[in-house]
């Protein structure tokens, strides 16, 4: 049996997420039944990240043990062709050992939030960004993106009812860019909470609009309150950039 | 009754084009719809350009004569929120004169073609570029755009079922220029006969593959033999960017 980790992109419009639901179209629920017509296997196929409905990845990385004997420099085309939907993208297939796990063994994501300000909508960004019709103060909301660096128990960035063991996570890089009509706020860290990434956006707003200063949200931090931070944006705006794996997990020998 | 001109924008993506038809979801549909949400009126909405389905419009204009009360400056956020889809965004309205016709008062229109060259396709790129997986000779491509340009009988670059007077029309620019993994194909004109674009750009596929030459393109146009030309590309990769109205037009005296 093979392992096997497969670098992948996706659109979020067409689906509900990442995981796998009854009744409902997901990332891993295509892939799963792409892989089942392919191969006649079950799949388990373990994702980097369980992304929410909308939200999209521009690289994602996924694992799955198979018997398949398909050539892993076939097997991106071979599933794509397994009537896969043309909003996931497969680019490359490599084997990996026994005991690598796509979603255990990444040490670094970026994400993106996006922001299209324009009185108007452009059709083209419905889904692709969060539209904001007034205009942003992008450099107060970068310097606010600054004191996100470093490593914070993010309590007060993570949705009330995540039941997670620690909500410490260190963050690399954080920064608010404008490039024409859009504001990005761009983060790097060793892992992220449950729309964290979400509430940090929405927390830059505030701070936009002056309803949070740039010298408060350490404190916000510190507060572990998810009542002082800002809104959850939408999930439209937002994107998994890059994802850097354990580069140990690639060489370890094998665990099983 | 006033006579209105709309700026508008929408992604081809979600339409069968503009023109409505019974039992699909058409841009001059759903804008007739919301029009009569809103006013109780049956407008007959005239567009700057019959668009196919799935081509897209960055610009894009056509004028309503009304009697609704609906001041210019608001008619635009007011017919938005009568349900129109977000694909399909509204910029500005003005008053033109009686005698103002959307499709007749067209000066000059300008399309893109948009080829995205990559291995995979982006998920992002699907309904929105034409997917090419084979690199292209971009420089060789602008060298024979270069030669459509001028008053020429377009005949050659029709779809053959076609019904038009005449068939010349005036080239005012066409260059295909690359931007990361897209090339593209940008070509302004007084009029565009019905797949004359997609046919065109067709026509710089084959000339990227050597099939055929740039020197030949001269005697294609004047050959008028629509299968001298090359394949009618599919509607993902068009884009009305930018329309140009008459300005006499908008100074003419009431006609009716």
């Amino acid at each position: 049996m093979r392992n096997l980790l497969f670098k992948a992109a996706f659109c979020g419009e067409a689906f509900h997420g990442w995981q796998m639901q009854a009744n409902a179209v997901t990332v891993q629920g295509e892939l799963t039944n792409a892989w089942e017509r392919l191969t006649g296997e079950h799949p388990n196929i373990i994702g980097c990240s369980r992304t929410d409905a909308g939200v999209h990845a521009r690289e994602y990385y996924f694992s799955v043990k198979t018997d398949a004997t398909v050539p892993v420099d076939r097997f991106p085309a071979a599933l794509t062709s397994a009537k896969l939907p043309p909003a996931i993208a497969l680019y490359e297939c490599r084997e990996v050992p026994q005991g690598f796990n796509a979603r255990f063994d990444c040490e670094k994501k970026e994400y993106e939030y996006r922001i299209a300000v324009s009185d108007v909508q452009s059709p083209f960004d419905v889904g692709r960004a969060f539209w904001c019709r007034r205009q942003l103060d992008a450099e107060r909301m970068n310097a606010a993106a600054g004191t996100f660096v470093g490593t914070h128990d993010f309590s007060a960035f993570c949705a009330a009812d995540t039941d997670v063991q620690s909500k410490v996570r260190t963050i690399y890089s954080a920064e608010v860019t404008r490039t024409g009509p859009y504001v990005c706020f761009t983060v790097c860290g060793d892992g992220f909470l449950y729309n964290m990434v979400r509430i940090m956006a929405g927390t830059l707003l505030y701070v936009s609009d002056g309803k949070i200063a740039v010298e408060d949200v350490p404190s916000i931090i510190e507060s572990k309150d998810r009542t002082a931070a800002g809104l959850t944006m939408p999930p439209d705006g937002l994107y998994l950039n890059r994802v850097v794996m354990k580069q140990s997990a690639f060489t370890e020998d094998e665990k099983e």
